[in-house]
């Protein structure tokens, strides 16, 4: 039983169909009905106008965010352990042209306001140090905490109030919501984030994210500049139509939903381990090498995070089934 | 009846079977045992050790095949036509950091020996000009030219003089191959090529193109810029499996021959309209407004190709059912 | 006597004079009087107010002033033979992250609003094609032409109604200016330029150019982007020095009245050798083999300019003393 | 006077009197006698093969070595308030083309072979992070502190195990020599140094930066990026006859031990108050608002250096005369 990462579970059997039904010779790359619908469907989710540039990973969609809201010769402010930090390999450096990350500690994977402006007070405002243009963060974040609307405000506040852009990585978006059971536009838009890298892939898609843009001028842009990272696929509509199947009957969230109830599960059987409030779909506990080990002679698959501790991800696919024997092992531990 | 582009065109059944039969939990990106063998199987077909980097993009195979052949500071010899230079947005001047596309004029799009020697000696080898690094070339090429092993090995011949990498847009590979019936070592290696950017998204795939690197050394470069430009899929068994499927039973090559054949029908209805020789799947042919306007009301779709002429591409799937009353309107003009 | 270029004429001696005056201790980078005091003098000059940006070389003055006016995924239209494409090694390139120099013929080196509408009718408007963002000209042109201030405004009014933005690079705009003897803004911002490189090093300065931007609201991006090319001396005042003295008493245009009287004596022994109308400091002229062997004996040095063609660069500082031997040499032949 | 900074200080006589010196026409860019009689000149000083590249600026130096020694993929060990880190701009990001810098801490923003190996142990070798391909160190560092060779040997043999090129930004290199009074060599390419930017600026010349290849072979890239960047001068004697009057009879050892030796009496003055060991001509030092505030008054000019601390440096031209005043000022708080 795999508990490495939910960037690998299987793709929905609806999206599958979905696939196929959209398998008629169309017109190329997102000039099909499939792709054209989809800034109506996503502004209806969030209740304003907004642009959606379809695109086949969280790497590029965030570093294509990224490169509208971060001239080369600035910066963007984001936690030391953001993804694109740690796993993008620089994909934001080569997208934005140059500019640079300059990382922020907090625990939990979460910036605050209050870290954003001690990190902020930091620069000199001459020409030799690079300015900050833009905080990216991460909601869910990498460690599975999941921002209130309260919190987001504040970040969008303390953004406006240097000049600042608002991008959110949501590779995870959907289990955030899932946990806070709020309104999209509640921890996004109205919370001050200028662009979102909405998830799919983690969350039951092939190859499907979503850059949706809260100001839909920024379109041309982003089309372009998706075309010329090779992004914009001939034969778009398959992941237009696996957006629209995403969408369709909430199927997004209730996939989140069980992603996330599945961590519960294990929260619970892992009590006083947790090292982190378990919010979405990532645990993180102390566990030694030898309970390690002996997890894995049941056959349980996961990440050492460090030593003494291991990180579980839980997918939309595991249902009680699945879960309750490794909940089971942990109890027992 | 679809005669746009084959960028368009269904995808093939055998590959959508494949695909489903990928779904199951695997390990992510490329490390899951559909993406392990590429290599091998690659390296059967070309008759040597190859290293393959899958991507869902020709655009960002061509680009990070240049990446890994000219430096930011180099240039790169290409026909004025050529799919990097007209329809790629300035994919190679981003992956390359901002090398340069040296454009050569020729008939049908097709380089030669001579015509790369007239235009390398326009350069001054001094530190003022931008000096070429590496030659790109299209095969088939974007008006449906194959290039001949001779022709090729001349090419080559050429670049070692320089010390020049040369690179080949395959995205009608098939088709080139399918039309001079060679193996594909000799149009490739065998003839200097040292990246191969084989397409096979137009030729029946979903989003699945294999970077072809006869110098497997350069794999480790390749797979970091393909991360950092976010073609590294979470879910690349999809994109895997379709190259396994295309694969087995060469059903690239049958795919490839029934899109040639039905471009060989359309050519002998079109007769003298013919602005070059077909010999891939691509037609250019004068075309009066009122010519083109007449077909457009049998249902007949094409682009324009300036004044009074127009492109027909067609497809893997297109019979002799769906060709002949195109031919037959054709003949009758 | 030496007609290579004017790049390698001697330094003024009031410039050296005005640096040696600058060498008290002062304060570091562009932050001295004499930096400050710039933009005030380049305003009385350009009646309004500018922004001026020292640097080093013309090349760091162009490649910045594009990067200001062209973004990454963007193309410059711009003569083919123009320095920016010819010779500076990829610097826009560099500058800008990648835009394309897009290229126009015209005799002269000399665009037309006529040239530019055609080129620009080549460009499909969709996601595929790099879309030009800039117009860059050389005025006094490669070809030592000088444009009326009507065609200026005829190539202004082409990139307003395109939303192009304008950008001169006047490497030698003191010898076009004083060609046509009128006023600076004629021919930059009432004709429609937004950025000017402004050379005085061919004129007779060390390492002094001048970045003239219309719109002073682009200042501050272009000094992170001089800093950031390592263009801001920590001696600034160097420089700073150099453009004062060049503008005290119009020293700038007493210069380059000397360049190009001396160049029209050479035109007028020149005749029918002449391959250009002679209207700066440059002339091109048709010379044998034999020709240009003899007038090397006699000790004159030039470029030669292909096959049977030479260039004669005249300087600030060839008074008749210089010229007539060659004119008398050039009526000889 | 002005305890600011070294890089603000008068350009030495012998440097202008070379430079009128230099002022006949001759060869443009870097073909004059002067530039290309550097290499042997700096051969000699490093008692090795060596090229030397003349640039304007340490930035440029810096970036220029930098993009040499580490792909765009790549990253650049260095410590978190390196030049290139904190007062660059993000030059070496643009010239790398998006190179990211992996900053490390250490007390004296002075590195160290086991810091290194603990900073190099966080990181994953997978496709997903960045991977060093250099280290960056300053010598003499950002706080005044000079390595010894044994210290600099145990950094450069990490770097070949871990196959790491090695750079040092030497602004203060002249300094750092003068103070551990050993041969150029033994800090340089004998402890495993593979490029150093070798300043004179801050030493006592106008514009003058000499970027030293200890492996010859780079050096045709390195011309080609330097004209790339816009850094090639066309009158470059000027800079080379700088470097050529810096080594003649060693003035710029003995600029760099009058600065060294100004520094020592302040650093017996300052006492306790020391920061930091005063190894070269920096000075940090504690020093109440009320402290500073008193030393102004008497026309002592610095830097606060956070609270409750200044920086003061001294410079080639502040002899005892100048230095006695602060000193005495400084034993009386």
């Amino acid at each position: 039983m795999q508990f490495f990462s939910d960037n690998a579970a299987p793709v929905h059997p609806a999206l599958l169909a979905a696939m196929e039904a959209a398998n008629g010779v169309d017109t190329a790359y997102d000039g099909d009905a499939l792709s054209q619908g989809l800034d109506a469907r996503f502004s209806a989710l969030f209740e304003r106008d907004v642009a959606v540039i379809w695109t086949s990973t969280g790497t590029s969609a965030n570093a294509l965010a990224l490169a509208l809201l971060c001239p080369p010769y600035g910066g963007v402010l984001t936690h030391e352990e953001a993804h694109i930090v740690a796993d993008e390999c620089g994909a934001v450096e080569l997208q934005t042209g140059g500019a640079r990350l300059m990382t922020c500690r907090a625990a939990g994977g979460k910036l605050s306001a209050q870290g954003l402006r001690e990190r902020m007070a930091q620069v000199r405002r001459d020409v030799h140090q690079v300015q900050p243009h833009a905080v990216s963060l991460t909601n869910a974040t990498e460690y599975g905490r999941v921002y209130t609307p309260d919190e987001l405000a504040a970040i969008g506040a303390f953004c406006r109030e240097h000049g600042l852009a608002l991008h959110m990585d949501g590779a995870r978006f959907a289990n955030a919501i899932a946990s806070r059971d709020c309104a999209p536009a509640d921890v996004t838009w109205r919370a001050g984030v200028d662009a979102l890298s909405f998830g799919f892939t983690k969350n039951g898609a092939l190859n499907a994210e979503a850059l949706v843009l809260f100001d839909p001028a920024r379109a041309d842009e982003a089309r372009r500049r998706r075309k010329r990272a090779g992004h914009l696929l001939s034969k778009g509509r398959f992941i237009a139509a696996q957006l629209h199947a995403m969408l369709e009957g909430e199927l997004w969230l209730a996939n989140a939903r069980a992603a996330n109830a599945a961590a519960t599960i294990l929260a619970q059987a892992a009590g006083e381990r947790l090292l982190h409030p378990v919010e979405a779909n990532e645990l993180f506990l102390r566990l030694s090498a030898d309970e390690a080990a002996r997890l894995r002679a049941q056959g349980f698959a996961f990440y050492d995070w460090g030593a003494g501790a291991a990180r579980l991800v839980t997918s939309w696919h595991q249902g009680e089934a699945e879960v309750a024997p490794l909940a089971a092992a942990l109890s027992a531990l």
